[in-house]
């Protein structure tokens, strides 16, 4: 498959370079980036010199790039994705979004909580989290690959949802995610100096995650959901972990919410239950495309804590974006992503 | 005044030598550790070379300690303070213990959540968490210094459970800490190697400390209280951050909540309000007493979440201490405390 | 290739597994544990859950491992591989042992500096270096495979010893690694606490690495070589960057320089120049095979001083056991090894 | 005394307003800002809050605040205290200032290494290391205070250079530094991201803070020096370690060197001896004005390996710049500098 990455100087863009170089079925066609246009990406990402010396491009010609390509990856802030995605919709070439323009199925939620027009509200689109949406992806033009917080968060609560475990207005997910989240970009917030050794919340009741969070859970349970969502910062790269609260209906008991976890992920190979009790770590999955569950009931608050891991990057965007490529393709999930955590 | 630290060589102990070293009040006259008995401080701890040479004791002999010493500082591992205070119930000194031994006015909580016999259950004993109980620890025997997670849960809910303002049975504490809170001692868990770039969750819905945060939200509102306490491990060494989330009752409206704060805090030097919608970060208060409250409303789930930042060795400990001290004293509250966070 | 790994449960055991799992000619027959076995390496290792569950074996039947095995990966502490080496002389299994066992041609050395008596000093053994010894990897035995600062510090100075561009008794080797160099046992030094914002030197004058420098510099140019080498403990988890000096001879100029790095390693894959005047980062290697190496002539004081990065798991332990793997089957030596960094 | 800070927003100024926030006998009077002034400095620097919420001033009117400020401290970027010095010349102010103007004595070396024209050539300035230079402290009108890598590098050389004990042609200075060494400003290469978890090298052979070193031991020896200085970059807050390296000369003895370094530093204070054999560890020294110095000597090389360790931002800039007011005012050296450093 000949495949391009639009925005590819991101931490994103990289990570699909770093997975795509890897699969055996992609062919990396184009790459591209407006502010370092004409320049080889291994200037940019030292990390890649001897491996993947290609130039980028500019977009302006992304119809050009769409023929040449069977699936485009688009890596850019939200907001920008759009008019790449309606420039390239006669073409035959697939979309696979990674911001969240083509994530929300009402765009009247995405305008309230991004502060930005919808210009392609009629695009043919798909919710981009494998685990709950494959048959949607398989055949779909427009993959809207879902967030990071947002994997971690409805991958974590998604079994409590679906099989009503839960009163759906008790849900708070507080999370916690790496540096490389808040991007490459030049912040004084975000030197080493500032973050080392540190931590803090951001973004408390306004993250733009949380209606995408809130949208899974309605479409799970069929109850419409209003939960609360904090994010942090850790003083690492990588990771995401999603600590979530909620509590049990009446009635419900432990084996019930094991079975439930188990139902939905018995099949799945990059979700690992470690069940009732367990601990996970985002150093278990860094670098790998694996999401580890565990979950610990509260007799005397009748709630259920779920915990959840990711690495941001993979899981939480590249990795998801492969997988919902392979799965787009017609191939084994696994092919290309099948990698073990660099622990330690 | 003439003081002693059982159980110095711990983190805790180590603080109290660095916080009372620099007290224009304190004669630090004996420092005990069973395991090193008999050697220099400063060999345990090269910080301290050149300033603290001060000789390890055994503290089989706490009687003859607590004589030459008008407070007696414990950092024992819970459990092996009620010995020491009942061997110095007879001697004029003073006590402030750093562990969890008298911290509870029902010694039977302390039974069920820490597994060990209660052993001085009578003894005339107050909670040290000197913003709540000020008057309590002017004159007490024996002060049962607030742990780490729980200073900052208790200080960040306090002003609304004292005002009546959320639902007790509503509240979540998320709370996150340095690696130092995990003490000094050799646990593979616990290397750098391990936590380095990696986050989790431990201890959830079992850490003895939410009987210790249930215990005060009970004595301020008056309604009895269970809530659910989560803590995490954040890769560095020093700082915690608690996450609190709780339903506001109906008509509470924002300036209550502001109001409630600005009541109980506004004279109060070592914690600082950063209002509303604020965001303390570990980094700000490290090394310092300082306690950094902001809080959030969230007007879409009707939730309140309030954000606290403390050092887990200062205020959490070691500051918490010696701030007991100047009040059981009579000195100003900040003396030998009024130190100004070390950033970045 | 029917492999299996003789203590699996250290970093570089579980980073041969990571490496191994992946490779497409290898296929993992036995891995073993003295104080785990019976145990599931995953159990040990949760990032290895549901990819590698196989259980740990003692190696006590190592003859039995051996026969079933085309290659045996030896990763224990040094000392403990010249049993297991001589206990497989008769078979026909091939031996690649990442200790240091092996690593010297005059068994004298190794008994100076570490302390132990070597008991199999006549074994078929060969320097396992792949950049360096490439033809006699290819049938040998036994391969001592090179150790981690060795390798940054061999790959870094080789073009230099080899071309006699310097003074070889003007060599100073500083190096820096990560806490993984220093294992997974449990022990107060390396606690994240202790380790994480600080910086130090350890083992000055007496590194056991030293002697394995300087055979392989005295082989290079001719000449008996005598070197300082200072390890340091950075506060990450992987990574090593040697920082080497010394005198430029008389004459010698900057495209001398230059051209002895190109002509070295010119067609090495898995040495990266970045030319005169470059920065090497750890992080632009990490979880990869790479070795990045620049050089810096400073005319004022006539001093060459070359940098080189490695992940010290990677090509400094396992990636480099792999390597030899490869080129000892005759496969193509990037084969499974062929991984980009894992970046930021 | 009054004290004004000029340039207080970058982490030097914010380190002297920690320091003379709790010195005794410092009334800070003016702190400026060209960026942010009319704000104030709690806004900055949150961590300030409740405790320091002056406004900040432009510089401006240099003049005033001469007149209102016993003490200027100038903690400016290089090039820009020049101006200021001048524009106080006819003030009674004195001058302390934390960066390079008025470091060097031939003026000719601080142009051809910092590429910018020295306009106050015949200031009457001093050079600001208090252990080398106390007596022309005392009645300086400019102290131009040490850098942070010269002066880890100079207290390591001092005894060896003075006692003419090394061949001054040998020295190698291999210094490590963290993060807030390269100051608060918001740049790609010093976000979190980009320096967690990596190790690297910069600024080989041409790092500014060369000639400093060389100056003061040419000073020290009577003999010219050129040295080679390479310095790096530690993921971490504070801290600089320096690895010194420097052949023995003839006839030199280890207990030559011991005495050296007593003879020296036998009755310093901030200047702790670990002695031959020993491991400063920047932890140690973090938050405080200490500089720990060990030494090695390598028969093998017949070289001496010095380590020294101090905080960057205090030992290394605002704590010396205190230590030299207390000289220059004839307070105690000790005098608010007294800080344990902040452990672990």
């Amino acid at each position: 498959m000949r495949v391009s990455i639009i925005g590819a100087t991101g931490y994103a863009g990289a990570e699909l370079l770093r997975l795509l170089y890897e699969h055996p079925q992609a062919d990396i066609v184009h790459i591209t980036s407006e502010s370092h246009a004409g320049e080889k990406i291994s200037s940019i990402y030292p990390h890649l010199r001897g491996i993947l010396d290609e130039t980028l491009e500019s977009m302006k010609e992304i119809e050009r790039i769409g023929k040449d390509s069977d699936f485009v990856f688009i890596a850019l802030p939200h907001g920008h994705a759009m008019a790449a995605g309606k420039a390239l919709e006669g073409e035959g070439t697939r979309i696979i979004d990674l911001g969240a323009d083509y994530r929300f199925s009402d765009t009247a939620v995405y305008e309230a909580w991004y502060g930005v027009r919808h210009t392609h509200k009629d695009a043919p689109r798909v919710y981009g989290l494998a685990e709950l949406n494959r048959e949607a992806i398989r055949s779909a033009k427009i993959i809207g690959n879902a967030g990071c917080y947002t994997t971690a968060s409805i991958l974590a609560l998604a079994p409590l949802a679906k099989s009503h475990l839960i009163d759906m207005g008790s849900i708070i997910v507080d999370a916690k995610s790496g540096a490389s989240g808040a991007g490459r970009s030049a912040k004084q917030a975000n030197l080493l100096s500032e973050l080392y050794d540190s931590f803090k919340a951001y973004g408390v009741a306004q993250h733009r995650h949380t209606p995408e969070i809130e949208q899974a859970m309605t479409v799970l349970s069929g109850e419409p959901c209003v939960l609360s969502f904090t994010p942090h910062l850790v003083p690492m790269s990588r990771g995401i972990l999603a600590t979530c609260y909620a509590r049990l209906k009446d009635g419900v008991e432990q084996e019930m919410v094991d079975a439930a976890y188990g139902k939905m992920y018995g099949k799945e190979y990059f979700v690992r239950l470690l069940g009732r009790g367990g601990y996970p770590a985002t150093k278990d999955v860094r670098g790998s495309n694996f999401c580890d569950i565990a979950w610990h009931i509260d007799e005397r608050t009748r709630r259920v804590v779920v915990l959840s891991a990711i690495d941001n990057l993979v899981k939480g965007a590249a990795g998801q974006a492969v997988q919902n490529f392979n799965i787009a393709c017609g191939f084994d999930e696994k092919l290309g992503l099948d990698h073990i955590a660099v622990y330690p």
